[in-house]
């Protein structure tokens, strides 16, 4: 078959590799339909993630067809139609059992990261893919869902419910503000309305992002780069500050944004993925009754998430920017890797 | 009447100022019987307070009787025996209305801090005090709860209960970790028995102050000072790390070492004060779903406490480790300010 | 002033009565702008609420202008607009502290329950209303919402959100189904969409109030007098019953069909008012891990409904079938008594 | 091999029977150890549980050791010494997703139930038993659990802790009721002492119930036959009825006993299995913001509660009165089903 193949920083190759095979008893085999690319991708790309060797299959987002199932599979079937979850779990280790299968201790690839695709083992981004764990990994897509709606729910709509709009306990009545206005923080805009907020403000250095926040469900927007953009904040306030603050960009500069314009007893959610250490002012901040938290998805939300797009919901087909046949994905890596120039989202990949 | 006065940094002095009046319809004045001074008094000695001022009397901690009501006041008479609660809360302003009593926006001294007394108006560190909000913020003391027992209510039992224990969110079966065995970790080592733990681990520098811990609940000690510590603390677990780790200290190494010993999806529950900035290892912790948490106490379960003291199921008393007479305070502020070698832990003062 | 009293059982008159006094410190008296009626205040003219005596002034929903504060009264100043909550809560007991406000021990009227306007106090079907514990009973009335708006917060709105909703812990992608499409019902429906269900389905005799529980939010409607109308709602579910079901009629057949269509561990959130003991299947639901709740309520969420009312995100203006001036308060009491024939929702009396 | 047999209402025998062998790939075979008697046993001996079939191997709670794993099976091995819980769970559909193992629609026995041993599939009271869905029903049995008390943790002390104080939401200085101190009320009460309740006090018609119950932690006890029972437990709280009230009995009058005693806005947990339909004075409690909860064991805190058994947290072992040998299970039988004169709590067999 074909597949994207990793081959050291700066490289990868649409190429000829064997055809994956069943290797335990809960494993399927997924001929893949519809694919896409994640900023973790081009982290990968630059060599960032030393985990990813030379001759991996990238990818962990994808809906697909079973086409093979391992001998302990009972509940799916060859032809059914599934979302491939970002996230493997092997849904009896201590953490699965939680609901944490994020850190699933199950022993493909390392033991304690449910992120395995594209990663540790051979993603998505391929014409099949084996899926380890299949029955407590895979989602079958509803009939009323397309299988473009169901790779937004392979991890970008978890990442922004779970990390963001979850773990920052959005509820009725509270004023959230997102900084970062990229795709991941437009899925925590998005999925914040399933929380009945009074307002949703989206905070981003270009202006065409925050306006396009809010079609996403944005009330209000605030350019990063205004001197006054944090007193503009406060103002859309009862002068206290946000209620929850999600950051979504991953710097040390938005994070203490996230942080500025916070009020006491209220949320941060950190969702950027960071390279760097920050600085936390616990100096003042110690007296403040924040709750700070960070996380990987879990996609244990996947389930829910599917019913409430099924429902239309959740209106995600406009996460996607660009379509490309999964042949042209060298292209679709050019597109999104220029995204502040193409105005690229999601771009979208199928077989 | 008599009373410490602060007089400057390094300077105060037990001595004769006027008695306190009712100045709103919701004040009382209390006699006060018994307090106690806090390691946050010794900071404002230091000057490293700045909001106090050169005449302030000191304290936020009593339990003593009412002798005068304000017109508006229903449900409290003179004579009634109370605790002081260090918080005071208006009841009506949005925090109080959520619990969030630590950031009474009541306009009282600051605006959206609760703690005042001895802080921005005068404080419990006297004959009498003048207790504003008196409604919501005072606690009648049930019969069998002694004065003795009702100061440590005042602020370090709840201290080391909701900013430890209940933000840390310790649940049934859980290992958690203590650092710093001083009086609000010991708070915090002592209420977390309310919830089940399956180990608690005291972790400090003096080897004393770790057995003294087993006597307040904790079923685990490690020297801070062992090379090793932290393996020691993680072999008490099942590998991954605590649950719940409590930092009670309030300087970067021990912020620090709360976070290396927390388990994957587990909380970090800063009860320090600290006095600068930590570095938070974004770089590793964003993928580790970690919840941390900061807070002024909100004396939200101060009646709870004193249920569970009335029914013997909280053992207080060993808190105190010294008794002086309320006209002997500067010789008790001298012990517990060399702590560390009078071995002391709550001085109590009684009139 | 005028005002409308209840003088036993059918009888009741819009007569001349002395204006309201503070008799307290903490009273406020505002001069009521817009009241309705609500079925509460029938029940009361069938002589079905002893308590309600010969000569009390009915009413217990308002927004009004305060004329006269008392001299504790320190938040709240004549010339403010106000919404008069349902229920008066003391802000100090222990049910206020918990925000159980419905059950307030307050020394107004009984102890231990908090709707005490038109009941155990007179209400505001009246030129003035004096509204005790006013600080923490009344919530001022932001500019962008109007008296027509406010009024629906003082008792429908909170009822059908606190005691079906949030009771029933609605959560995203939860199926819902709503007995009785009445105005109580409605509120439901209409605040469940605060919390993400994926489907709200409305239940009732009447086509045309299952119809126009559409423009409330229901996503559904089933008539109850189907008879297989139970087939019908659990075909809208996985086929295991809906998550929660919410009772908004107050008959023992209703109660048995929010039983009915409940899936294992799912809620049953009793809103209706009941005249009878009904029968509980325990033989069957012992083993179902259900959840059951009652009450009345807390109004511990009007600020919450305000903000969200002053966004635009709850259309409360469709609740008003009916508006009339306040004199002409026995014709709106006609109407609204009539609702089958006169398809009265909300009646909205303005002075 | 050996084992109890069920053949019909009333009709019981310790027989051959043909060895279990392994069906599915995720199934283990174990030999038993050691097993109890629940009162479920009883009421199947009785003819009341129709689902069971003449030659049907009886018991659902048993520890032992594995002798045989399916081709899937990864995590357990031969020689692996586990508690067997009550509950079957597949792990993979939408009720084990969700923690509620007790209504797994797994297609061994009945979809819908999680209980199957001895009552849809053969049970424990045998030498060998067949385990399906091991990985997600087993739980390895730490070293320093005795067989003795890893029996008490497939059925009792879970149904005690889960159904009763979890779903009770018993809770930091709570006043408890239990109704009923036979073994699930002692269940009950043992592990309220893992949430800090203030007071928990036994409530049954034996005086030596009552004291025993003194010994699993009860504060205080009251005769159920006393005629002033009721003001007895009203007079432990502040007047206002206990936070939560738990029934362990399982008949009309010990569930309203339960409504009796509970304050407005507390909880109302049944562990009781019923035969009959009871009333529910709605009429009353319509306005008392309770709560109201029932169901059958999850188990999903099996693994928290060995947890606390290994570090001496719960003292299990009182709750066996009697133990036999395995192959003298038919007197077990006798002095179980005579229990209020044989004063049996759990009788163990160990083979």
């Amino acid at each position: 078959m074909k597949a994207l193949v990793y081959h050291g920083a700066g490289q990868k190759a649409w190429e000829d590799v064997p055809n994956p095979e069943i290797q335990r008893p809960t494993d399927v085999i997924v001929k893949v339909e519809t694919t896409t690319i994640c900023g973790t991708d081009l982290h990968i790309l630059k060599g960032d993630v030393p985990a990813v060797t030379d001759g991996r299959i990238l990818g962990h987002e994808g809906v697909g067809v079973i086409t093979e199932v391992g001998s302990a599979v009972e509940t799916l079937a060859v032809g059914d139609r599934v979302v491939i979850s970002c996230i493997s779990a092997c849904g009896r280790c201590s953490f699965c059992k939680q609901g944490v299968f994020s850190h699933c201790l199950g022993d493909e690839g390392a033991s304690g990261i449910g992120w395995i695709f594209g990663h540790l083992i051979d993603g998505t981004q391929a014409e099949y893919v084996r899926v380890p764990y299949a029955e407590t990994s895979l989602y079958k897509l509803p009939e009323s869902v397309t299988p473009q709606q169901g790779v937004l729910l392979s991890d970008i709509l978890p990442t922004g419910h779970e990390i963001g709009v979850q773990y920052g306990e959005v509820k009725a009545g509270d004023v959230v503000a997102v900084i970062g206005a990229g795709p991941v923080g437009l899925a925590a805009i998005m999925t914040s309305q399933l929380y009945g907020p009074s307002k949703v403000i989206a905070i981003d250095l270009d202006p065409n992002r925050v306006e396009q926040a809010k079609n996403f469900g944005a009330t209000d927007g605030v350019l990063a780069s205004d001197p006054d953009w944090k007193e503009q904040v406060v103002a859309l306030t009862d002068g206290l500050g946000v209620d929850v603050s999600i950051e979504a960009v991953g710097i040390p500069a938005t994070f203490e944004m996230a942080l500025d314009v916070v009020r006491p007893a209220g949320h941060v959610a950190n969702v950027g993925v960071h390279g760097k250490p920050v600085s936390l002012p616990l100096d003042r901040l110690w007296i403040s009754n924040i709750q700070l938290t960070t996380g990987l998805v879990n996609t244990n939300t996947t389930g829910t998430l599917l019913k409430l797009v099924a429902q239309q919901k959740l209106p995600v087909d406009q996460f996607v920017s660009h379509t490309f046949d999964l042949t042209d994905i060298e292209n679709a890596y050019d597109v999104f890797s220029r995204a502040a120039e193409t105005k690229a989202l999601k771009v979208v990949l199928n077989a």
